[in-house]
């Protein structure tokens, strides 16, 4: 069997010319990097923004499991099968980090015949969009300390400045970290930390952003710290907003590659799904939205994380509104949800199937309250058999749910026709979208909903010294904004050994964090580690580049 | 009068590929980034590469002061007056770093109407090499942490690693730090520190590395540091030479842009000129000689230390022999080499000049020791007079090189037309050209040479933590490397209040170390900062772009 990777590399990519001519995008709206990736110039913006919206098809999943689910090759491979029907698509995904990439994963754009090409550029460095956050961020940072060792007019709090650094890496090495060390010379010692580059709060807010304008009003707006009062500091008050802003004046455009089969793909941006919204960039979203009739995005993660922010945190910020969502499922991972252990998936266990079913069922409802018409798409194993498949089915159906076989990674698209006429079935379904929570609500309140309503506990605590920092974001005037949760994403509830679908908990907020240029709170509810690290044999030790510029070990 | 940004701003710039064209660089060969940048595919090189070379012209200077003298402005400037003499030319020159841009500098590609374009472009993020080095360079100091935490089966001592991290950025606040703090699963806690990019070795590599087979080569031969038995540990050592060189399978592409009279420009790789040797890439260099007939290139600081490490490292590494030497001063340069202050040097001051003048006579004799043919540019300043003019071409004469002022700055490649001409003139002449020392001479020995033959010392010492590391280095192996001088650039000798031709001085080394993978051995005669710091107001106060993208505030 081959590859990913290998398969990836027998492509016949096409100019990207010829795949942004199948979305009217002309020569002349395309920045070129090499011969297959472009970025598209906000010209092009301007000349499509008052066309109507295609149709937004949301991905997500059921809770992850080891068995995987599949579902960044789902979103591919749909898009792929309306390539196919002839429709006029675009599928909208996230950016890898390179971190993961020579850490566990080596490398992720789809899988099997559903990836994203080129993968080997689109894993590494890409356009550079990740490259200008990480310098942006540090930029920052090094104001701030310049600051304080030029006289500290703003009296920073050395011991309260939340704004850290970050690298485009693994290195657990650098979680907690001392600086300003050696002497008067050399600044002033303080602990700090590096977070991964995706956790940056500059990532959420490249993806948020409606613009260049807008992206330099909330790198402003971005609290690094207190005064020794107790006063918020804004980035704006450091005078380097115009230096940040400037710094992203091509990482605000979004990409364009292809799929394997030619459809067009932009991929923007890619936010940790704990700490940050876990979406592509609300630029490429809409993008796609004004140059595709029907476009495919997902989102990080299961439903209850990634689904609920992407409606309650991006579509309410972009005003979107999605006309599906697809919920990706394994028969494997259903029956691991129910209790079967890794090594016993391949057998028939109805038992399992129907208690793990749940999880599905559970996020099924979920779509629902947010007033969407939720499709099923079952990734295809080997091992499935009829009478699953069947049992599967007719659960969803019960709730209203559609389901769909999709054989995307081991056919492509024509492995998702079927699942692509369900989605068109649904998106033609009634429509109610509404958010779980409103902005104004207090954020206890906010939480509560979305555990209550989503997670299916039974209410939130919070530890003391989550309260002392709600009360002080209170006093500050920060809790009106959404809530962006940061839990678990293998468990319903905040627990991750709670498989299936766990009733009867209460979730515990052990921190809130202030995102006030991304625009929400963050909420967790546990320790959500922002800098990965390395396992014992990184995935970069396998990866090779040969004389002829063949690489392997990418995947 | 305009400023260099708004200078750059107004050009009318041709699409890279007619500027490639020039060269005789196919579309095909080219990768583009965006309309004006390219990177000219390894595929070029295999099509030129048995053809015969350009002419190599260097520009080098008198040692630096505060009155600036305009090395890029002059190369830039005499490339462009190839150009309109209808000759074949290329220049090349190293890429801006991000921190002094957001620092002192605010950007940098020559100045008035000599610059290179888009000069927005070449000083933010280009076309992410700069980038690709700092990934990389990350990368495998987080391998080394890993491998410490992971059960340290090379034995590492952590107090002896060498290997630190880097950022494109000025943070003096990271000089010295302490990192793998947090407790048993956040790593092991050691000093260490971060060095700009621009310092890497792993830049140092970039730029002399023939391909990309040489390059893995010598980036597994980097030392990370050392056992807790004294041996030198290889990063090969660590398995992820392979991944660090996919990193690089992009940034080691030389990079095509243009000036603003659309002469071709490479501009690739910027180490350090203390302590690396200071010149844009091998590969760019070898590019342009396939390409055109005359390649005119600079090196860092003054002729002591760019010259000589570009000639006696880049040349005698890469097989390259320069053709002639452009020297490049200013009348008010050598007025502050002759004593007079900043304030006073719109005066004439005959007894300065001549006593500033033996800096540039000096550097004169120096190229002539490396059997070269030198011209001295005279970078054109309003308050010249013909007297001083005058006084200045007849001293040069006596030694036996030509003088041309130079009007590039006001004029663009129409002032440069009797430097080029000049230039011309001297690449027909004798040329001895050998290196100053061999390599398989004694450390001691080495630096001695340089001392006396260039310097103009009488000696050299070591102090006692300089010569434990001399014989370290010695009982290693790796004493059979060119030496990498890392001094003052503002004086002949290693005391930058020496200014003019200082005499019946020593040099004295203070520390040796061992740069491995870029093959030379660095000698420093001072505290070298590696990792710069911000001003009260760094640039990027003053930067800014606008709705209509816009930028101001670069230069």
């Amino acid at each position: 069997m081959k590859t990913d990777v290998e398969i990836a590399q027998e492509a016949q990519m096409r100019p990207i010319q010829e795949i942004a001519e199948k979305l009217g995008i002309s020569d002349d709206e395309l920045e070129l990097y090499g011969k297959y990736k472009a970025k598209v110039a906000l010209s092009a913006w301007e000349r499509v923004k008052e066309q109507p919206n295609g149709k937004l098809i949301l991905v997500t999943a059921i809770n992850p499991t080891p068995a995987g689910e599949g579902k960044t090759t789902t979103s591919v491979g749909l898009a792929d099968a309306f390539h196919r029907q002839g429709k006029k698509v675009a599928v909208a995904l996230r950016e890898p980090s390179l971190g993961p990439c020579f850490g566990l994963k080596g490398g992720a754009a789809g899988g099997g015949y559903a990836q994203v090409v080129p993968m080997e550029d689109i894993n590494l460095h890409f356009t550079g969009d990740f490259h200008a956050i990480t310098t942006a961020h540090n930029l920052l940072a090094a104001v701030i300390d310049n600051h304080i060792q030029q006289g500290n007019a703003l009296d920073i709090d050395v011991r309260r400045i939340t704004w850290k650094r970050v690298l485009d890496l693994n290195d657990r090495a650098l979680r907690h970290v001392v600086i300003g060390l050696g002497g008067k010379a050399h600044g002033t010692p303080r602990e700090t930390g590096f977070d991964i580059t995706v956790a940056s709060e500059m990532m959420a807010i490249l993806c948020l952003a409606k613009d260049l304008e807008d992206m330099k009003q909330r790198l402003g707006e971005i609290v690094i710290g207190y005064s020794r009062e107790g006063r918020a500091i804004r980035a704006k008050e450091l005078n380097v907003t115009g230096a940040l802003t400037l710094l992203f004046k091509d990482a605000i455009k979004p990409n364009l590659v292809q799929t394997l089969e030619g459809t067009p793909a932009f991929i923007h941006g890619g936010p940790f799904a704990n700490i940050a919204h876990g979406c592509n960039s609300v630029m490429a979203t809409k993008f796609a939205l004004k140059f595709a009739d029907y476009v495919v995005t997902e989102a990080g993660f299961g439903a209850d994380l990634g689904a609920e922010k992407f409606l309650d945190i991006k579509c309410r910020f972009a005003g979107l509104k999605p006309d599906a969502v697809v919920i990706v499922a394994t028969v494997r991972a259903l029956k691991m949800h129910g209790g079967l252990d890794k090594k016993e998936l391949g057998k028939v266990d109805m038992a399992a199937l129907e208690k793990g079913l749940a999880n599905l069922t559970k996020h099924i409802e979920n779509i629902q309250k947010f007033g969407l018409p939720a499709v099923v798409a079952i990734n295809a194993f080997p091992t499935d058999t009829k009478e699953e498949l069947d049992f599967v089915e007719k659960k969803c159906n019960e709730l209203g749910a559609e389901v769909a076989l999709s054989e995307v990674w081991a056919k492509g698209g024509e492995g998702g026709l079927e699942l692509a006429d369900k989605v068109v079935e649904a998106t033609k379904k009634p429509n109610d979208f509404h958010f779980i929570y409103d902005v104004n609500e207090s954020i206890p309140e906010k939480i509560e909903k979305i555990t209550k309503e989503i997670y299916g506990g039974d209410g939130v605590d919070f530890t003391p010294a989550a309260k002392k920092q709600l009360k002080e974001i209170e006093e500050l005037g920060f809790d009106k904004m959404p809530v962006c949760m940061a839990k678990t994403q293998y468990s319903l509830s905040d627990d991750a050994t709670k498989i299936g679908r766990p009733t009867g908990f209460r979730i515990t907020v052990k921190e809130l964090r202030i995102s006030a240029g991304a625009g929400f709170i963050v909420a967790l509810t546990g320790n959500i580690l922002t800098m990965p690290g390395l396992p014992k044999h990184p995935a970069a030790e396998n990866m090779d580049i040969d004389v002829n510029g063949k690489i392997t070990g990418l995947f």
